[in-house]
């Protein structure tokens, strides 16, 4: 997914993470908090891919409340223990402050 | 792979690309790139992971003029050419600064 958030200034949750295996239901809570976060103020966007080894997921944020209220929601500290005990190996969060940005876009007219 | 970079203050290059198809011999050239960038000044660290919608690479850097040292490097300025020409569809380029980070590993030992 294409998180469009061309606007400053803005935050990164970088959230690194190891699964053991198996990983019974990960995916479905995943997919079920990617829907809780949007509905969060100060939500711009996500960007999620996983390796065997490894998954990423970004999300945007307008700003450190925004970041710290989706942190503290009910459910998602729900899911955030049940991965602690069932699913993660590790994890790593980095909250990050957007600096600049820039973006190339193949233009298939130009050809 | 997991990035070691439990130190303050650092930078987050996130890199988010969607790859046209087929891309021959970008991973070849993606596993030259990460070589190199291991090599230059400044280099913290890289994580990587690619679903068939994105790939993520994230790179970690010491310093502003570490990250715009690596965008100027010779060999990585032609892989970027090409990329443009050949293998990229889009992508987003986002400099971030690590203002906080956290961990959790899983202890097997007290289960």
């Amino acid at each position: 997914m294409h998180a469009a958030t061309l606007m400053n200034p803005y935050f990164a949750v970088i959230f690194t993470s190891k699964l053991k295996q198996p990983a019974t239901g990960y995916a479905e809570m995943a997919a079920k908090m990617e829907q809780l976060a949007k509905q969060q103020p100060g939500y711009l966007g996500i960007e999620s891919a996983r390796d065997t080894a490894l998954g990423i997921t970004i999300s945007y944020w307008a700003s450190e409340q925004a970041i710290k209220d989706w942190k503290n929601q009910l459910e998602h500290q729900l899911a955030q223990k049940l991965g602690r005990e069932k699913w993660y190996q590790h994890y790593h969060v980095r909250v990050a402050k957007v600096e600049r940005e820039y973006e190339f876009n193949h233009m298939d007219d130009v050809l």
